[in-house]
């Protein structure tokens, strides 16, 4: 199997692992920059790797509309197309489509809805979702899954989340029946005659936990997932969209207790610095969130102390970098002014070097989170970074 | 001296060189890019010394009204506030004032506007504007001029070009009292005491040829600026502003003949590939244009076959690089279908690629021209590329 996963040390629930795949290993617990529409926003790859990050993800949605998951395959697949040659998770496109204002009807079948970009038709079934996502030839591919607001009352939850475990079921048949067929541009061997010596399949496809802020269902989920295949890893999805966070802390706790210890689990969507630490306590490894890119595009930067709008007037004369503890490419070279500068004169650098920094801050975070779970540290590193990071954390600040 | 200028070769009035700065040496011909808030449009300085670039421009017009000229000498200078090691030059803002709407008044003692950005009300004189450029601390400044469109008539622009030369009198002096002054954080050694032995001068002042498009102004402009010192350097101005191709040209052989020929010379505001080859045939050792990060933001390569705009159709499929004779870091990794993909997208990354794709093409043209001027081959070398470029730039591909 290409993809496996082993995990070298504990802290309580808080592991840290190596996450292996056809394009790397990623050591977990990690974050992973998100980048749409087959770019991190305002980010080079080439940035991306120098500043650390291992893995990062697509969308399936947003690339199945523009420019087309045909196109890309046609292209040689995401990682060629978009110059990134380290591992790569898809999104399926569930939460996009189920939060849709066009979104037209939702049957047993899939999922009917109007592009957000021209109005056209289209329809999302669990198989179209997973061609889709072998066209794009990302390592990762998330299933098509059912998802609701997050306060859902329990009768709605339930029904996304037996709807997603039906729909688990076809994606699976469906992922099947395309490794099978193989002949991706990007799936080297694919091709071969049955006979042939395979390689280990190119991509995994991950479940997604769901079942909103109840516990019973989010446990039901789980056994229903585990019950009907061994998966590479899995998320969990419908959290961090509108729940309390002691909510979402709570149902990280019970899917913790309910999957496989020996898999990654991938907490979609989250999230802020203090999250990730959150997550990385309650047995989580690998995160994604645009937060870092959206909040960098409009003048926001992470820090240690919480988070700081660069825009304000207090830093115009300002020569310290924007986190003096930092070691990012904008730090190491950049002040305070310089960046408020950047922002008060439209200048797109400005953007980059907030998103760089951002992103560079979250898989530090991950960094330093692994290198204390590694020395048996985690609990009092985390506790400190948790203390310090919301004791400056004012809304004045922001 | 810590300016000097030394040719190595010639082919007719192309010259190769070398014009030594305190912050280091610029092999000429050379092409400088426009960062006139202190940045060159969605590019990081660490992206221009890796494609090459030399010496790089600023504004003080602009610069002035934002964020201030104090402030960025209080934060050590252009240098170090934007994170550029190598030599910069500052533009006056002659140009710049001179194109205002709001301007207000032009005496023969300065020029009153107000600020497109607040509307305050201003005045450039000759003595500040050397203050200004002095503050921002780039290795040459311009001097301050009177400029008028490219298309006028002899009187009005004998008049600019005598309001020139008068002021250019006026700046040389403020420029000699502020040197003598001394105290700038980044000019080291400038404050020791009088009798002490003194670095030499870490700033050298071009003035500006100017004259329109009449051959007699613009050999008279020259012989006053020669007259009146034996400068480091010489800026032409005025051209590129709206008069016909040939106009400019033959302006640029009126100058090359008045110049003395061993001091750098450089063409403000040129220009387009083609004007660059043309202005190296015609004794120009140095230009600087904003066309190719705007180009590039509005999605117009530059290719040895002419502009491509790569929002068009034909390219939605194309695996090819924008360029595929280019070695940048843009061609060496992306196809054209990206690209065009990320315009279509409005996402940054592709503003990014085009506008550091279409600097290193001039600046790596203009390696090519020294080469060819060193190996002695200039003349066919230009003939070739300037007919390539000219056979396959239709307006069509624009």
């Amino acid at each position: 199997m290409s993809f496996t996963f082993a995990i070298s040390h504990t802290v309580g629930r808080a592991r840290a692992g190596a996450f292996v795949t056809p394009h790397g290993v990623v050591e977990t617990p990690a974050f992973m920059a998100v980048g749409t529409l087959a770019t991190v926003k305002a980010l080079d790859p080439a940035e991306l790797r120098t500043l650390g990050a291992q893995m990062i993800l697509a969308n399936a949605y947003h690339l199945h509309l523009r420019p087309g998951d045909e196109l890309v395959r046609e292209l040689g697949g995401l990682h060629r197309f978009m110059a990134w040659d380290g591992p790569i998770l898809t999104d399926s496109g569930g939460f996009q489509v189920f939060s849709l204002e066009t979104l037209r009807a939702i049957s047993e079948d899939g999922v009917e809805f109007r592009s957000h970009l021209d109005g056209s038709r289209r329809v999302f079934t669990p198989e179209r979702v997973m061609q889709i996502e072998r066209n794009l030839g990302a390592d990762v591919i998330m299933q098509f899954d059912h998802v609701v607001p997050g306060q859902s009352e329990a009768p709605l939850a339930r029904e996304a989340m037996e709807r997603s475990a039906r729909w688990l079921a076809r994606c699976l048949a469906e992922f099947g029946r395309l490794q099978a067929v193989g002949g991706e541009p990007w799936a080297v061997g694919d091709d071969l005659p049955p006979t042939a010596h395979r390689p280990p399949p190119t991509q995994a496809l991950f479940p997604i936990v769901q079942g909103g802020i109840h516990a019973e269902l989010r446990e039901e989920s789980a056994r229903r997932i585990v019950d009907l295949h061994e998966w590479p890893g899995y998320g969990i999805g419908g959290l961090s969209v509108g729940e309390a966070k002691p909510d979402m802390y709570a149902m990280l706790e019970v899917t913790d207790a309910a999957l496989p210890a020996d898999r990654p689990r991938y907490l979609m969507g989250v999230g802020f610095p203090e999250d990730l630490v959150e997550g990385v306590r309650r047995g989580v490894d690998l995160f994604d969130c645009v937060a870092p890119t959206r909040m960098g595009r409009n003048g926001t930067a992470f820090t240690p102390d919480g988070r700081v709008n660069i825009k304000r007037t207090e830093f115009r004369r300002d020569p310290r970098p924007l986190d003096p503890e930092c070691g990012c490419a904008a730090c190491a070279r950049f002040s305070r002014a310089y960046v408020r500068h950047l922002f008060t004169s439209d200048e797109m650098l400005g953007a980059r070097l907030l998103s760089l920094h951002n992103v560079h801050f979250l898989v530090a975070l991950m960094r330093a989170a692994r290198d204390a779970v590694r020395a048996g540290t985690f609990d009092a590193w985390s506790a400190a970074w948790l203390g310090r990071y919301h004791a400056h954390a004012a809304p004045a600040l922001t």
